[in-house]
C-alpha cells in the first residue's frame, strides 16, 4: 500500500496581502496614475488594474469616472489652506485663491482635470463657504458671490491650466514679443503704443491684479450700501 | 540584332499632382487633423503624413510646432467677427468676445489649443488692437487695458475649453446640485442660503455677466477722469 505522501499545506494567508479596497485607496490609485500619465490615464480599467482587481469593483465605490474625478480633486483640495479668520477680506480671499491654485500646480495633470470636472465633497464645500464668507465681509451682494465662487475658480484653474499646457521654454511669449515689435503705430496705434505693457511681468504678479480685478467687477456688482 | 522594344514613356505629369507645398495647406491640413483626432494629432509627422511629403519639408515653413499652432490659431481667429465702428463700446466689446468664444467652440480641440499656445498673426493683432480700442473709448487706462486684453481672452477661452471638455450629459452639474441640497445652515450657512444661485443659469448668461464683471473691474481700476 502506497503511503500518502505529506502534504504541504500553504496557508493562503501567507499569499501577499491584497489591501482592502476603498474609496480612499481608489483615489490615491487614481492620484497616482493621473501624475504619471496624465489625465487619459484615468480610465477604471487602468486604476482597477493597479489595485490589482477589475474595473467591476470600483463601480462598487464610484458609479462613474464623473464621480471618480470628482473625489480625486476634493481629496487634493484637502490641502488648500483657508485664511485665518481675522484680517482684511480681500488679502484672506486672495491667500486662498493662491493657495488654491498652488494645489493645482503642484501636481501634474490636476488643473486641467479641474477644468473639465466639477469637484464636490467636503474639502470644496469648505472653500466655497469661505470664499462666500468673504465676500459677504467684503460687501458683494449674495447673488454676486454666489456666481463670483464660479468666476474666481475658473479663472485660477484656467491659468494653473495654462501654465502646464505651455511649453516651458517661453518660445511663445519670445515669438509675441517679436511679433509686437513690428507693428507699425499706422496700422496698430494702440498696441504700437502699449506693445510692452502687453507682454510685461507675465506672472504671479499678473495673476493677482486679475484676481483683484475680478474682485472689483464682483464689488462694483453690489447694489451700493 | 534584337530590336530594341519600344520603350513606354510616362511623363512625371502625369501622375497625379501633389498640391505645392505652402504655409496656407500645412496649416489647413494640421486643422483637419485637430478636428478628426484632437490636440494629440498634431505632430509635424502627423501633418506632413497627411501631405504625403516629410516633416523636413514642414520645417521649411515653422521652425517649431508652437510657431504651427500660432499659425493654426491665428487663421481660425479671421473668423472673429469685429464689431461696427459705432455703437456702446460695452456691448461691440462683449460683441467681439462672445464671437470669439464661437470660433473656439466651433471646433474640436481648438480651445485646448489656444489655452497652451499664443497665436500671433494678423488676425489676432486686428483683434487685440480692436479690444485695447474699445477699453480706451470706455475710459479704460492704457496699461490697465493693456493686461485687460489677456485677461479677457483668458476667460473666454477658458469657459469654452471646459465646455469641451465637460461631459455633454450634465452629470457634473446633477451631481453638484445634490451634494449643495443635502448642506446644512449650521455647518455652511452661506452655502446652505446660496445653494440654489450657485449653479442657477449655467450658461451664455453667466458668461456674458462674468465678462461684465471683468470690464467693470477693469474700469474701477482706472484713475478717475
Amino acid at each position: 500500500m502506497n503511503q500518502v505522501p505529506p502534504r504541504t499545506i500553504v496557508s493562503r494567508r501567507s499569499r501577499p496581502a491584497k489591501s482592502p479596497l476603498s474609496r480612499e485607496a481608489i483615489v490615491e490609485a487614481a492620484l497616482a496614475i493621473l501624475e504619471q500619465q496624465g489625465e487619459g490615464g484615468l480610465s477604471m480599467r487602468n486604476i482597477a488594474k493597479r489595485l490589482d482587481t477589475g474595473a467591476a469593483s470600483l463601480y462598487v465605490y464610484f458609479a462613474n469616472t464623473d464621480e471618480l474625478h470628482a473625489a480625486l480633486l476634493d481629496h487634493v483640495f484637502s490641502e488648500v489652506v483657508l485664511p485665518a479668520q481675522q484680517g482684511n477680506w480681500r488679502d484672506r480671499l486672495k491667500d486662498l485663491l493662491i493657495s488654491y491654485h498652488g494645489v493645482l500646480e503642484a501636481r501634474r495633470g490636476l488643473a486641467q482635470l479641474a477644468l473639465s470636472s466639477i469637484a464636490s465633497g467636503p474639502n470644496s464645500l469648505r472653500i466655497w463657504e469661505c470664499i462666500l464668507r468673504l465676500l459677504s465681509e467684503g460687501g458683494v451682494g449674495a447673488t454676486t458671490a454666489a456666481w463670483g465662487v464660479d468666476l474666481l475658480v475658473l479663472y485660477v484653474t484656467s491659468i494653473a491650466a495654462e501654465q502646464a499646457l505651455h511649453t516651458t521654454d517661453d518660445r511663445g511669449l519670445t515669438r509675441v514679443a517679436s511679433v509686437l515689435s513690428a507693428v507699425t503705430a499706422d496700422e496698430f496705434p494702440h498696441l504700437h503704443r502699449l506693445r510692452g505693457d502687453m507682454i510685461s511681468d507675465d506672472g504671479p504678479n499678473r495673476s493677482q491684479w486679475a484676481i483683484d480685478v475680478i474682485i472689483d467687477g464682483l464689488s462694483a456688482r453690489s447694489p451700493p450700501a
